[in-house]
């Protein structure tokens, strides 16, 4: 496709973006498609001739729509917000028409060096230390991975460049909260520690945060017992029900046996940029590397994750390879983000972030995220006067778990049914979208106030729609 | 940023991507920036407040173009073809603008079923059986990364769910040809099999394919030794002379020993697009895994890199994690992508591939690679007949190995030194770009034809100034 046939279908598909940004707040939160759906409505094979851009955005609207859960939606509670911010989506125009290949610093310097100044412009936007070098990735999946990998190079000596991890003695071991995401046991499995090492602590309450008690003494025993601590993950803001691991806690206990500490603070992170909320991340300083997302709450466009690590060199020599064909004459002198991560070349990732923080303003970000906790806070007051409703966890930020117990309720295994009744009833409505979890066995519902678009009206709009459904399911 | 605010910003941005790909045959190829000047360009911290459109314009033509190389110039012959054919980077801006967010199938089922429609779409074209079950990964090294966990875990009949791979006894070894990608290494050491247990299987000459005899030799020696062959890794497509391993010999040996075989064909792999070109992969249905990245030479924008495998149930039991907030009722019916690699959520990857198959058509893009392979052909016939040019491995697909031996250069030293600076000459001229690359140990210097805009005309540019640089350099 020649630029000035771009230039016509490009035109006409931004207004297309406008548009659906325009009307989603109209559509269906939650995708109305059944499984097989999608598929069955496109063709078996690819085209042998070309089809039109007009084709194309037919089938946008056609097929991909109603295929979608509208994450941009103002009325949209689920998971967590996964904003794609219009300001970032320019920056993603930009970075896939210029067409970079960051394979090395000599390939698209700017690609580097624009990751570099966005990382730092972020660090300083969360209060965190100048020791934090950071670089962009896909993901927190991807981050722990990448931190649980430097800290089973670190607790072995750089088993890797030996006999690997299998020639080892001491078993390693590694540690997170009973409530860290599932991509931690993951990143764990995948690094070859085992299931049998992995070490889930349990929770305090009424925070749900890591009791560093237990954590101190299972490393004690571990110890005693011939394995060697390599690395605790901790959570600041868990995936459920917001709980924060006390960092500074986490950071002692874990420097007692010189095991490596890592914070997921992948949906809480963007918190820091409110002074207010970084009481919550006390102790950061102390940890060897933090993963934070911004294309959660903060609104950048997906795949844009920040990890940050206070020592670049020892993350280099687990990842670096040095293959003749990516030697440049700067070599040593410039950052070479291939030796940071898992994949060798990336896109000019950081242009998501640099559009959204330049066309936004930080004033702005703040102001919006500030919005959210009010609106959490504000809803959060109306439900324990509620008549069968309570929240389930302290509400830190702008997630609610949130259960409702009709009078006359005899089980806990009613209760669990009624709670995922009401919560498939609102979503069924197409008027909202909230997501169930489970905490100590049972199920609550997570309100997750973030989106964009989402304003008070939104939220006191699904708080009546809740009462409705569950009110209905309870007779 | 509002919708309508986007629009108009959008309008623009679109036009100064039509725009620079226009004027980027007029730029020098190679980015012209010395390292730091980049980061020093731009402000210390992000602003409060907002700024423009225009701003960010502004700064893309004043700080990120001139820190680019261009991999869109149509005299860019460096590392590999990068391409982001306009018509994929449509499919990525419906992406972003749509926003919806991949972590199960109910958040986005379009966003699922699109990609196993593309992956199959892709695999027709390549006329892989449809034994074969596709995703959309980040890269090659991730790709094979995932391979050999895969395989790791095969081979130790699930280690990481016991006391993972520092409890198992007879060590786990990987193979692969000595020309292989670094990041096979990379990923060997990542997935903690040991550098001490990669084994790097000499070449074959004239073809630098693995020596499959070689390889059966080391197998049997590591069995008798108490090793367990756990995964063959062999390229078809090497990057430094786009060798390609005897794919039938390979899988036959492997499995004498039951190891699992990936095939990297990151590069290449959109020769299997052409039937003429089926040959070089013959045997590849004998693999577990293969990666091929369409966001080469095929045009798709970056990170959009296929994995395909054999056993779908297999990947997914290495990968799956179940977490309560990810349920919902269409579980076990449906493909849930996040089993299929390390992260969890992902963006809407397959549009890009999408919008690129049906914008193009099938028949433009194969027209196109064979384009490229008779331009690589043209000058292959040209550079033997030149005084002291020669080609130092066959010429496979669109990728030449040249050397240039002037009259009476006394050592191999010295031509190392003549072929790195007629390099340097070609890039600082700015008309084109090549990259240096070793062969046993020596320079030579890569010509990868295949940049969209690539044409005979620029092909033969090259070689004129190819030879200018190289006739300076030898007086």
């Amino acid at each position: 496709m020649g630029p000035e046939e771009f230039r016509r279908a490009a035109h006409e598909l931004v207004d297309w973006v406008a548009d659906y940004r325009l009307r989603a707040a109209g559509l269906p939160v939650r995708s109305t498609v059944p499984p097989g759906a999608v598929a069955r409505a496109l063709p078996a094979s690819a085209p042998e001739e070309p089809e039109t851009v007009e084709d194309l955005i037919a089938d946008l609207d056609r097929v991909v729509l109603p295929g979608v859960t509208h994450m941009q939606h103002p009325s949209n509670f689920a998971w967590f917000p996964s904003n794609a911010s219009l300001s970032s989506v320019l920056g993603d125009i930009a970075a896939s028409g210029i067409g970079a290949l960051g394979i090395t610093w000599q390939s698209a310097p700017a690609l580097t060096e624009v990751e570099q100044v966005v990382c730092d412009w972020a660090r300083q936007l969360c209060g965190l230390s100048a020791g934090w070098h950071g670089t962009i990735g896909d993901g927190a999946s991807t981050a722990t991975l990448v931190a649980l990998l430097v800290a089973r190079e670190r607790a072995s000596a750089g088993s890797q460049r030996r006999g690997g991890l299998q020639a080892e003695g001491a078993p390693l071991t590694v540690y997170c909260s009973a409530e860290a995401h599932s991509s931690v046991a993951k990143a764990a499995l995948l690094a070859g520690y085992g299931a049998a090492n992995l070490r889930m602590v349990p929770v305090r309450h009424p925070g749900r945060e890591m009791d560093t008690g237990v954590l101190a003494e299972l490393m004690k025993d571990d110890v005693a017992g011939g394995y060697r601590p390599a690395a605790v993950v901790a959570t600041s803001g868990t995936t459920s029900a917001t709980a924060f691991d006390p960092l500074t806690e986490v950071c002692d206990v874990a420097g007692e046996h010189g095991a490596y500490v890592h914070v997921d603070a992948a949906m809480a992170g963007s918190a820091m940029l409110l002074p207010e909320c970084r009481h919550l991340f006390d102790g950061i300083e102390g940890a060897g590397s933090l993963c934070w997302n911004p294309h959660k709450w903060l609104g950048s466009v997906l795949e844009t994750s920040l990890l940050y690590v206070k020592e670049p060199g020892e993350l280099v020599s687990v990842m670096a390879t040095d293959p003749s064909y990516l030697r440049s004459a700067q070599d040593g002198s410039v950052v070479q983000y291939r030796d940071w991560g898992l994949p060798l070349g990336r896109r000019f990732r950081a242009l998501r972030l640099w559009s959204l923080l330049r066309l936004e303003g930080a004033a702005a970000i703040r102001a919006r995220l500030r919005r959210d906790l009010e609106n959490a806070q504000r809803l959060a007051s109306l439900i324990p006067e509620a008549q069968g409703w309570e929240l389930v966890a302290p509400v830190k930020l702008q997630t609610l778990c949130v259960r409702h117990r009709p009078v006359g309720l005899s089980s806990e295994e009613d209760l669990d049914r009624h709670t995922l009744a009401w919560c498939e009833a609102v979503n069924a409505s197409g008027a909202a979208h909230v997501t169930p979890a489970q905490l100590d066995g049972h199920w609550v519902v997570r309100v997750s106030i973030g989106a964009e678009p989402t304003e008070w009206s939104h939220v006191e709009a699904l708080w009546d729609l809740m009462q409705q459904k569950a009110g209905e399911g309870a007779h």
